[in-house]
Parts: C-alpha cells; structure tokens; sequence
C-alpha cells in the first residue's frame, strides 16, 4: 500500500513513527510528505521523501492520502483532487468533516473510494468506528462528551491546583496544550466540530456544526470553581446532543458535573464519549483526545482498514441539515451569579417561575442552584431581572448529572 | 445473507429483534433456529422457523451460523461442522473460545471463513472490535477490567444497601442477574475466561484461562464492605493482566478501588475494560455486560461485518500458551484481616517483611491495610504467621488505584 502524507507535525511524525515501528508487520509505504518549509526537516527521517510541492505527492501513484495539516484550506482542494483521482483519504481533519462532510462523501462514493476520519473526533480513542460498525443495530438517541483535551486541562489545573483561568491557559501552552492562539478550543469551536461529526453519525442526519449552542469558558472563574467543589461538582466543557421525535439539540457549554459521574473522572488531556443506544445502553469511551502517538494510532487504524478492505458507509453526512434545538426543554438545573443585586427583588422573581431554589452565597455576590422544568423558565427569569435592572451581571452554569 | 441460529433463549430474542427491527436496511434471514423444547415456544414469533434437530439447520443452505447456545458441548459440534462446510460462525461463547479458541481459529482459517465473537466479552460494549482493529499499531501491556455483571451487581447490591453477600445473591437471582447456581461467575471463572480471551487477543499470546490466578466473591463480608467505606473504596471482582518482558501475569479476584477510579463508578450489571496501549496510552470502555438487546447488539454487528465483508485476523489465539504469573511481583497494598489473634507477634512479623502498615481495627479481629514491595512479601507473611499459630483465619483483600 503506498501513501502520501501531508503535513509533518505532531500527528504526522506520530503516524511515521508508528508506519516505521509496524515494518514487516505490514506493508505501508511511504512514497512522499508535504511540508512547508524544508528548511525545519533537516536530519529528520524520511527527509528524503518530504516535498513543498503538492504534485509531487499525486505523481507518485499512491493508494491513500493521509492529510494532517488540518484546516480548510488548502486540505479541501487536495483532498478532493485525491477523491477525484480514485485514491482514498485517510484525514484527523475536523474542521473539514464539520463544514465539508457532505460534498467530500458524494465524491467518495461517486469514485469508489473511502474517506475516513476516525483521529477527526476523540483523538486516540476509536469511537466513530465503534459508532459506525458496532452500534448499528441501534438507534443512538444521545451523546455526553468532552471533547476538548486543552480546555479539559485548563478546567483540570483550575479545580486542582486553584489557577485562575488565565495562568492555567499559560501553562497549558508552556505543555503544548494548547496553541499561541486557542480561540479554537477555549470559545468551544473544536468541540462544536466533533460534536457535530458524532451527531452526524449517531442520528443519521446532517448535524450542522454552527448550529450547535456554543459557550467557551473563558468567563470561568475561580468563583465558579469554588461553588463547583461546594456542589460536589467539577467544571467541564460537556458537548451533548439528543434525538428526540425527529429532533435535534445540542449545545457545548461548561457544566456543573456531579462527581458520582464517570464525566468527573476525566481529567487534563483526557476526552470521553457517553452514547446512548436503545439496545446497547449507556456506552462510554474514554481516552487521550490528543497527542502524537494517541492521535497516530487513530490514523495508522484507519490506513489499516483501508488496507484490510473493512469499508464502512459514513452516507450520514450527505443527508438533510436537521433543525438544532439550542435550548434544553426538558428539566434541568443551574447555578445563578448575580453581582450588584437586589436581592428581594430577584428571588421573588426566581420564585415566579422556578420550582426550587437554593441560596449558595449572598455575601460579596448572590449564587442560587435553580431547579426548573426547562431552561426556558431560566431564561425568562434571567430576562426579567436584567429588565428590571435588578442586578449588575447575571452568570449563568448548567448543572447534570 | 441467509443465518442459522442455535438457541432461542435471551440473546437468541434479542438478536432475533434486532434482526426483525432492522429488515428494510439490511437483508438477513432467519432460516432456522434450533431449540430443545419446541412446547416452550408457542407463540412465540418465528415458531414455523424452530427445530430440534441441528441437521435441519445444515440443510437450509445458510452463510452464518449463530450459535447462541453457550456450554461446551454440543456447541463446540455444531460450531465446527460449520466451519467446516465453510460457513462464517458468530458466537457469544466465551467458555468455547476460553477452551477450544486455538482449533477453532485454525478450522476457520483452513476454510477461509471467519469466527467473530465480540459478545463472548463484556456482552455489549464494542470492546474486541477496537482491540484487534482499532489499537493495531499498539503493543497493549496491561487489562484492568470489570467483566462479569452478576459479581458486580451482588458488590454493588453490599456495598450500598448494605446487603449480606447472600441477600445480594438471592435479588441478584431475583431479578435475573445470576443462574440459579452463580458458581461460574461467583467463583470468577466466567471472569476468568473473558480475561483469557483479551489477554490473548492484547498480547498476541495465547493465554489459557485455566492459568489465570482466581478467587470468587463467596468470601466477601459485611465487614470487608465496611472496610472498604473506611478507606474510601469499593470491592470490585476485577479481571487483571500485565505483559511484561515477554511474561503474562493474570488474575480475577475481589479488589478494592480506590473511589477516584473510573472503575469505582462502574455499578452494577456494567462492565468495563482498560486497556493500556504504548502509543494511545489508557483507553477506558464502558457499557452493559449482559442483557437480551445489549449482548444482542454485539451479536449482530458480527453479522454485519460479515455482510460487508469487514474481517479481521484474530491467529492469536493459535500461538503456543504463555506462562502466566499468579502473584503480583510489583508494589502492592492489601487489607488483611486476622481472627483470633495475637497483634504483638503478628506485627512483629509485618514489620519484619513489610514496609508499611495501619491499623484499622483491632476490637473485634485485626485489620491492618500494608503496603509492599510485592504480594510475595504479604504472602510470607501471612505463612509465617499461621505456621506459627499467631491467628485462627486470614483474609486478604488486594487494594488497587
């Protein structure tokens, strides 16, 4: 079998390695790697093969395209040209799955060949294989996932070691955690991406990624913390997704996550996967969500079902867009912030249109874990009060599990 | 894809539904289903299809033949006599592939057809799949599972109702979780079997189950499950192997986990695996181990794969059998527990062979949790001290996590 790599970072020196260690085992040749600047690949193996020139790649009558360079463009034009040209694509690329699915499915199928994405969701952990293949006698109607392993260790180093939100972002850079620029993971971005790949799959419809409800936690603060360890909860950036009589909803958000949940439990780098299936039940995959080997493992099984001829349909992606539903409808609970506030004011207001409350500080800001039949009843209440003008800043934190 | 299923009991159902709910998306007919006892089946659907008589399962011209019967005999007959004429064969019969693994997979090879048996393990969870296929460019070290329900419901059932082990039992058979006679999984040998067949199938070794280290729940007391609160832990049977340096070391016993865990969080009829890959690190699988539609799901993502003609190659199974280790040769803590005792002498021999120890009790019998450089050290121990007559009982409980 012989591959094209694009890109030589993390996950491409990652899956070279592991192409390397697995010699004799199987038979995967790498023919040619694009980079961009050959000056940074001095002394490095396979430097022989590396190239700044797409076409070198496709000269060399390759069976897979490998694309780790991530991002829309230029991966979007290569990876078509090597659909078109009846070679399979093998890619980490969420992003493009996110935005792109749909049509680079189409022209898969219309050639022949696979696409396959397994290190896109999840990093090390096989969960679109097992999604795909292993559940499909089932119909899956949920998912709870982290997804996100910079933000997860930023919320981790936040719980543990009391950082403010600010120097556990320093430190997960100084670790290579997270990029110079992470908007993409601390606004929620990454994770909306994976989340909408997930859903896509699990319930056979088009989940369009901009019209998953999107939180960041960029405004969790220490405060937050402390009324998460005062609940016997954790902060996590949870993406949830549900089926429910032909819809959809689905948000990424911070959570209040109850600690007797296995969610808790999955801490720094670490992602996990909940799905519900009506046969099967509650699945849950955890594992590192990121890395260059965990990440490489994910690509290296997808070159090896290629190789092995275990082809799966992933159509999914080529239904209609579904409605998202961005506000949960169903009971749910959350901790209020209020700063500046009246306090008379608000909880009799709380008290109009939420079932139960409690009062969790009322000292320097007023904090109340509000119990309602949906999270519409919340937002009234939150609507009335900032009319009325009765406090400063309202923050609001869903609490499950 | 025309099947042939031997057994109509749970699992047999619950495929059979699966089968049903799915027709339109996939083409699989049910030929034949072999029971023992036609009268129990009146009614029931597919009652035209039922036979007692095997060859009329043969006669049907079928690709897969399902065996659903469990035991080794005469499933191991029929499983071979398809093979044999070239039919795929699915099972979820751990016992067999536990025992007869090796002659099965080299009948299947010799035929060019395949055995898959991914509910043999963990009932539901998608765990074999992703082991063989998905962790390929891994070396996997090390298992830490929970892989039997009925254990693990009767543990839950003690530990937080605060049940006698023969209550719990009693409700466990109640509600269905146990046989009427529990031995094959209060004992731990269904545990055993299934570590057996991941160790195998993780080590590329084959590892016979009859060596794994075993002890069964049978023991475990109120007093244990006090102690376990007390050190903020919980009793799982857990199904443990490690590689190590060309070496397998096994075991299934009662264990104490420390509640930060993710497998303190795994209740009841779940179950979990742990595996540890060198490039994907820990990878935690999650799910229901039994159960009509659970194990069901597992069962016919089998049958899928053989329609799409997704195999995968599982000759581990035909390699030589490993030695296996039945003692921990690492740093390990335990609880042990003395009846009628001398405390002066017998901590006078703790100290001398063991680096640290606390004592949890000593009113009513002694309970000391030590720490040690390996269980070797904890077992002379406990030999010099009943060789010398210092107490009437010693129990032992591992503490893991």
């Amino acid at each position: 079998m012989r591959i094209g790599i694009l890109g030589y970072g993390t996950v491409g020196s990652g899956l070279v390695d592991l192409i390397d260690n697995n010699k004799g085992k199987r038979e995967i040749e790498i023919c040619s790697i694009l980079i961009r600047d050959i000056e940074k690949y001095k002394g490095k193996k396979h430097f022989e093969k590396i190239t700044t020139n797409i076409d070198d790649i496709f000269e060399q009558d390759i069976d897979i395209l490998v694309e780790l360079i991530g991002g829309l463009n230029p991966s979007l034009d290569y990876i078509k040209r090597a659909l078109n040209n009846k070679i399979h694509v093998v890619t980490a690329n969420k992003d493009l799955l996110a935005e792109y699915g749909d049509e680079l499915i189409n022209i898969a199928n219309d050639n022949e060949v696979s696409i396959k994405f397994e290190a896109s969701v999840a990093g090390g952990i096989p969960v679109l294989k097992p999604l795909i293949e292993s559940l499909e006698g089932n119909n899956v109607d949920s998912i709870n996932a982290i997804l996100n392993g910079t933000t997860n260790f930023i919320l981790s180093k936040m719980y543990d070691e009391n950082l403010s939100y600010n120097e556990a972002l320093k430190q997960a850079q100084d670790l290579g955690f997270a990029e110079a620029n992470p908007d993409a993971d601390v606004l929620g971005y990454d994770a909306a991406r994976k989340l909408s790949i997930l859903s896509t799959l699990a319930y056979d419809n088009r989940v369009y990624w901009k019209d998953v409800y999107l939180e960041g936690i960029t405004d969790i603060d220490e405060k937050d913390i402390e009324y998460a360890k005062k609940l016997n909860c954790k902060i996590k950036l949870i993406g949830q997704s549900k089926y429910r009589n032909e819809k959809v909803s689905a948000f990424v958000r911070p959570v209040l996550v109850g600690n007797e949940s296995i969610l808790s439990k999955v801490d720094n780098e670490f992602n996990a996967v909940i799905l519900n299936g009506d046969s099967v039940g509650e699945l849950s995959f955890i594992g590192k969500g990121a890395g260059k080997l965990a990440t490489g493992s994910a690509v290296y099984s997808d070159i090896i079902d290629i190789l092995d001829n275990r082809l799966s349909c992933v159509d999914s992606f080529t239904r209609d867009i579904i409605k998202v539903n961005q506000v949960i409808d169903s009971k749910c609970s959350a901790l209020l912030r209020f700063t500046d506030y009246k306090k008379d004011e608000i909880l009799s207001i709380i008290n109009e249109c939420i079932n139960k409350y409690d009062i969790l500080n009322e000292s320097d800001e007023l904090a109340i874990l509000v119990d309602a039949d949906s999270e519409y009843e919340i937002n009234n209440s939150i609507c009335v009060i900032k009319d009325k003008g009765y406090c400063d800043q309202i923050n609001k934190l869903l609490k499950i599990g």
